[in-house]
């Protein structure tokens, strides 16, 4: 076991699950979130005003139990749980890529696509790079016919 | 605090982190690495063979102590943590969206572009969605000049 540490919270308009975005493109228009860092890590910033989309990681501590198969809503097929996105996954670790439009007055990042509860314990932020994260020819399997 | 468990374990040519590659688009070629998961998560692969790439979270349990700032090599300025893709990171996640070539007889993924040392633990595989997490236009910041 390893333990995962919070960095800080995620504020955004849902309170609940049952308010979510299935994810945070399909929300007309993707609100305006924010990513709030723990003091400590701030100075962990340095440098990211550059970057237009970075990659968030958060604890997904709404998450029902794990279930390695399921019927993902509007399937009709059980699938398994590493060919989705759910978030009852053995770690629920939720991951979005959100765009970044920059530090508030508080060094607070103001972001858009994220899909999770307001309160989400955030874990890690990453730099988006397109060298190494964007495959924009992916094919993705069952969900081929998905536009967002 | 979370608890994080290892899923399975990454297999890669890689035996020490002075070894492996700054990512794993710069080893030339790429070369073929395994994800192996513990039998109980088997089930969760079901309807994973259609997806071209997929997302890896791994444990990078050799990482050095978290620092919120440094001078990445090859630098000559110091960056924020959170800029850059350092495994000293307060939650030492590893990320790679990795080519996906399939089940072998075992059920291991055989996988391209990991840049992590064998026997790193596996914590999550999420399906590499394009149309949530290709941005082939995102800007890299201090990092623009990078190609891979």
């Amino acid at each position: 076991m390893f333990e995962v540490k919070p960095i800080g919270v995620l504020h955004t308009p849902w309170r609940s699950t049952s308010d979510c975005p299935r994810n945070g493109r399909r929300a007309d228009p993707p609100p305006l979130c924010t990513a709030e860092l723990l003091p400590e890590y701030l100075d962990g910033l340095h440098s990211i005003e550059g970057y237009t989309h970075l990659i968030l990681l958060y604890w997904l501590d709404r998450a029902g139990k794990p279930e390695m198969i399921f019927t993902p809503p509007g399937h009709d097929q059980p699938r398994g749980t590493f060919a989705t996105r759910t978030p009852r996954r053995p770690n629920p670790i939720g991951l979005s890529v959100v765009k970044f439009e920059g530090l508030d007055d508080q060094r607070r990042l103001l972001v858009r696509y994220l899909d999770c509860v307001d309160g989400t314990p955030l874990v890690d932020i990453k730099p988006y790079l397109r060298t190494t994260d964007s495959e924009p020819e992916a094919s993705m399997g069952f969900q081929t016919n998905r536009t967002r």
